[in-house]
């Protein structure tokens, strides 16, 4: 729990599990584990209530890079309170492996490193340079679900 | 051969290799496996020659949300149909692991998981809750090839 | 070193470590091994100095096809590069295992797969049909970090 402790000091909690909007089925696993790799389901941003947050739109037209930087930092909570509740304990993540980072924009945004960085960035104060280093892309999407601004999935080592 | 068995009961059939549009040279493995793991290549819906499957299109303009619903359980046995090839007996998929769900859409549209609802949907009906659950993503794209409305890559377990 | 013979024959050379416009932070690990698996990050075409290579832009409204064939390829020899600096021999990598090629395009574009063959045929070129065999998608994406016209991420097994 020592990635759980770190995550108290820095005043950081994690959401309850996802929200959906009603009426939608997602008849999916956040988490999927197997032969000692978690496959993370693409993830957005929640409210302490579990429900998806805001702000809604495009990065570049609705949404400045430094909101999504912000809302790519929530990602990485909301994918931590997934392998929370998969794993019981942060600890067993020995590997981050890969975030593949996508970014709802407008045709000519380019600036979707600066915002995936947010996710980047926490993972490795979390988890160190050593379990935190992880391969990426950061790309740009012609839409998402619910109209989030930013989703990323993972792949990471368990133990 | 119990999958192949409840397809047939089910009056699904598994489509041929892809018939490419002529020209076009399409130089990859439709499945790829090492170590216990298949990766499996994006895959359209395809006709029963074997051909890309229309409507085409993007969801929420030209085609809807419960056309591309039933256009992405076409896509499910289109990777049925390749993984079939590939192992000769679908019992071998030990564990659904990762489904990316990419849709043809329009900038404003947000419905993508309902329609790759209709390839989740028919792996948990064919391999149930436990083999069949997997993580996912469902992501708006600005195009597809062949501007298919629905494309989906997936990774697997097999024995 | 049998592969970096092959290249230095075929009269290509790979570039060195990605050199980011100034002011952005790359907090990521262009590739990060783990259990005999390369996960590699998205890459993009190069310079011979390191920086991001144009032409930029859209294919098949700024980028003709062809144009954009060539990108991929140079996108293959950026990845070499990368995973030359991580195992010291690109002789290591045994089995391609995914490709995942995203193409910046208009919304009307419909030939990815003509323009990622440029990576595909190369990776097929220089590790042959069996090594060098990969799952492959090949996708619109409504935009690109720095306004690249392609980028490709891929999954390797080394050993």
């Amino acid at each position: 729990m020592r990635i759980e402790g770190k995550l108290a000091e820095m005043g950081l909690a994690l959401p309850p599990p996802v929200k959906a909007p009603s009426g939608l089925k997602l008849p999916f696993s956040f988490v999927r584990v197997h032969g000692g790799i978690a496959y993370v389901s693409g993830h957005g941003p929640q409210n302490a209530d579990g429900s998806v947050a805001g702000p809604f739109g495009k990065v570049g037209a609705d949404i400045s890079v430094d909101q999504g930087y912000e809302l790519a930092k929530a990602v990485a909570l909301s994918m931590l309170g997934s392998l929370q509740r998969e794993l019981g304990d942060l600890d067993r993540v020995s590997a981050w492996l890969r975030l593949f980072g996508m970014v709802n924009c407008a045709p000519d945004f380019s600036r979707q490193p600066a915002v995936i960085n947010g996710c980047s960035d926490l993972i490795l104060e979390l988890y160190g340079a050593k379990a935190g280093a992880h391969a990426r892309s950061a790309v740009g999407m012609a839409s998402l679900p619910f109209n989030m601004a930013v989703e990323i999935e993972a792949t990471v080592a368990v133990h």
